[in-house]
């Protein structure tokens, strides 16, 4: 993996890690619960795609940092809980849309890594940035967050979609990666913005 | 694998595909939303027994035709959506029956390939069969079927011993593979059409 | 592993099935739902605890003894069930704890066998020890036990981090073992007695 990129992949986990912690304690759950839900929230996803290519032990559990950075996040919400930390707001959507973005991109680049064709990059990069989001969702016991909100999977499997196919084509890694996280950051936020929706049936 | 279990595979997939899109629609989600229930409910089961027994990359992320399959079985439902089509109906309760079938079949082979003990074979055959009803479920807020269906499950673990039965004995692979599926689809139709219930405590 | 430990495994396996079938049959499943319940909370936790590590096929579906004393559990349960067992009694709550605890002994210990860090041996251990209880309270639609009850996990991550430290130091592998079970058993049931809880935000 490119070294910028694992940073950026710790900044997205700590971030995913604060957001499932705010909806932990938004549930009414202890301080441990709380430290639970935001890692299944940073950690779920990647977790998810290194079993679904074969790579274990899986970075959640072989690199310490993705969990020190899980704790430390969730450990950060719990404090500052009381300050009235909005995920509604305008920052945590631009944050989040960049932690998705970031997490599309490391999991697609990820999987081409591993020899996977592009069109499952691209799958393996959605499943990266919203797998955590579910999880975090069914344990809280609701409908998973990327089921309800139009435009937020399909933001994640642009921007993967592009570096799988960008890779693919043998193009230069950074400008892919670059250009695939820009494509679904600009989604993201313009859709919930101004409220696009896809059809329903 | 037998090159007639791939392509039944494929169908099966694609039937699952087209049932799990008609519960995210029911759900209202968009067709975003029903085609990610819709791969799930296709490649849950399939995925889980490649995760199982150590097959990975897993088959749903490595070889492309399943996720394509589940699209298309995706979109087919979404777009007929509005012809009410109803899954509790004859012919979709005997096609699901089938993909049940297949599914099982499949799964127990491929645990006997990878040299599972027959006992573990059966149970990752019913797995592959009911596992991605039960992800749909859960994705979608409600209790599994495969808990609340009477003799869904059981047909599914029939069909699965009798191939992972008849391979440990070293018998004909076509031959226990149509043996076991045609249990397996004969149970779960008789027990459907006659409602044969299960005891409770 | 310590031939002891795999005894103690199993004996945990055997509880948390009946366990597992008594949350099952008070949702009212039939015997085969509730057979399956008992297995999910049998075998989930080591089942993920092989997948995060890489330990393929899982110990679950390998060997055969964990899915046969999971069964003999659930249907002692589900025979049983009209004598009004009762998992919140004291006897109950003992032998959970004990099975808490040896999950997350064997867990920690194996994590540390497949040369993970002590940090991630002591998550690894926690998560065998709760993984299963949570997958079976998402099967029957509520909020996860753990999140829900103080000091549960908690314990888990005390007698797994105490058993990943010793490890990590080179200590005698059964004095860690027997320490870190203790510490687990102990914290949880006094917990439980007195009612200790963390603090929500």
């Amino acid at each position: 993996m490119l070294p910028g990129l694992t940073t950026a992949d710790l900044a997205a986990t700590a971030l995913f890690a604060l957001e499932g912690a705010v909806v932990g304690a938004a549930s009414g759950l202890d301080v441990f619960g709380v430290l639970v839900v935001a890692c299944v929230s940073a950690l779920g996803g990647g977790t998810l795609r290194d079993l679904l290519i074969g790579a274990v032990p899986t970075a959640s559990v072989d690199d310490v940092r993705y969990v020190t950075v899980s704790l430390l996040g969730g450990l950060t919400a719990f404090a500052t809980y009381r300050l009235a930390f909005d995920t509604s707001s305008e920052p945590v959507v631009l944050l989040d849309a960049a932690g998705l973005s970031l997490f599309a991109v490391v999991g697609a680049t990820k999987a081409h890594d591993f020899s996977l064709p592009a069109f499952s990059a691209a799958l393996i990069g959605t499943v990266t940035a919203v797998g955590g989001g579910v999880m975090r969702d069914l344990l809280v016991g609701r409908v998973p967050l990327v089921l309800r909100e139009d435009v937020y999977a399909t933001a994640a499997l642009l921007g993967a979609g592009i570096v799988a196919a960008g890779l693919a084509r043998g193009l230069d890694r950074t400008r892919v990666a670059v250009l695939g996280g820009m494509a679904c950051f600009a989604l993201r936020v313009l859709a919930h913005r101004y409220g696009w929706n896809l059809p329903t049936a």
